[in-house]
């Protein structure tokens, strides 16, 4: 359920019905996120500072180290949402082709970029700075830096375009380097309530409230623990709903009705924030 | 690096030159993930899962819950790939609306299918096989269904498109149950060697080794430990390089130029596997 922005007349509200909704989305580029062999944590980090920020994560991509590929889904994404952000494949590497693949997307030459070179050459011992290295320092042209307090090798920004490693470590703290250059919207608020209750038990009412409530979106999400390990059989169950909106009033006040709808089954609601 | 198949002339070399490279997407349908609120698992279990049957997972997206969206996405997506997953939205309530998504999708109408309505009312008891309960009996036209041992709800199958719960529990036990109807070909081996090495000291000597094995995929990733949580402080750092290939025999020629390649850094190699 898209949520809606809230039109109602609490004079407290501080959150315009006009304000813009901040879209965004995510590239992951990797094959081994694609192999099952590495987790991709990064989205939901990104999404949840964006989320900060009021900035909505609409989309998530992860294609595989193939320039064509990444070149097709940034084109795609960045005519689409508002900002876009990579990870992975900006290292020294012969997989690392993010970089390049970003210059062909927007169509710009790519070369040793003077600041990132400073840089790094700053960074490293005397005779450290490899032909490798110096390919950290490859940025397409009109992109600006962004910082990497980790390990030096900077991102970088073109566009609506924020190109991050993949390392969690390094993507967060150039996150917290570009927080200025991104400017959110209406901030999505959220909060939740489980409790031991059946789905297809309050679906109606839930679906009532949806309704009753069209500026928040009610999420329903069921929960089933194995008997035993590797088991089918189901222990215990139950819902998590989470309720998000831009008005902290009426988020409010669907929760109340939520927890309300809960123990309408005899069921004590458990608030999970 | 994309990876390419064998071509060399080893006569114990089981993994044909023409055996067909079978590929999948998946496609994660929540608000839930691009909140931030929730970890998506599904993508890296069915990873996995398609690696070993010899199926290559190609693209990973995820879109929120509304319908425009899912629709544009499984086009898009089926008619690229060999086969398509789908994880979420299948359940009794207003946000669960993946069934009919897929119904537009493929332009086939979409009603209560008198086999899912027969599993769900024999597993209810009597008066408890809600209205909403049957919305989740509600399947396109001329999809098959998929077992679901845990909570009964079935997926679907329609095209090359296999519908799942969003549950990882559910989802686990449903793949169990289509393993049959799909199939893979050349299966991709892996493997795994790290070092504390630099990646900028080992990247000249790993494009060689990449150009000497076109048939092995090298992928490069560094990794950073802080010296205390929250710090940007390194305390220690290396390289993990995975190996990929559907020859055996050549993987383990590769992996061991990659061992002597971290050995030349003065540092033992150490096996991942």
């Amino acid at each position: 359920m898209e949520m809606r922005i809230n039109c109602g007349m609490n004079m407290t509200d501080k959150v315009s019905t006009t304000e813009k909704i901040v879209t965004a989305a995510m590239l992951v580029i990797g094959d081994e996120i694609l192999s099952g062999r590495t987790q991709d944590t990064n989205s939901s980090y990104i999404a949840r500072w964006l989320g900060e920020l009021g900035i909505r994560l609409s989309e998530i991509r992860v294609v595989p180290d193939v320039q064509a590929e990444i070149v097709a889904a940034l084109n795609s994404l960045r005519a689409r949402y508002d900002y876009v952000f990579t990870s992975g494949g900006i290292g020294p590497t012969h997989d690392d082709i993010t970089a390049d693949a970003v210059a062909a997307a927007f169509a710009v030459p790519i070369g040793p970029h003077p600041q990132a070179m400073a840089i790094l050459d700053a960074h490293y011992k005397p005779g450290e700075f490899t032909e490798a290295r110096q390919r950290m320092a490859r940025i397409p042209d009109g992109a600006e830096l962004i910082d990497n307090p980790v390990s030096k090798a900077p991102g970088f920004h073109i566009g609506n375009v924020f190109v991050l490693a993949g390392v969690p470590m390094i993507l967060q703290a150039m996150l917290e380097s570009l927080r200025h250059r991104v400017t959110g919207g209406a901030k999505m608020l959220s909060t939740s309530v489980g409790g031991a209750v059946a789905e297809g038990h309050v679906a109606g009412a839930l679906g009532e409230l949806q309704v009753q409530f069209p500026d928040v979106s009610l999420g329903s999400y069921p929960y089933f623990r194995r008997a035993e390990p590797g088991s089918d059989k189901v222990s215990s169950y139950g819902v998590n709903f989470v309720l998000r909106s831009t008005d902290a009033v009426r988020l409010a006040l669907a929760r109340d009705s939520v927890r309300a709808m809960i123990r309408a089954q005899g069921v004590e609601p458990e608030d999970r924030d």
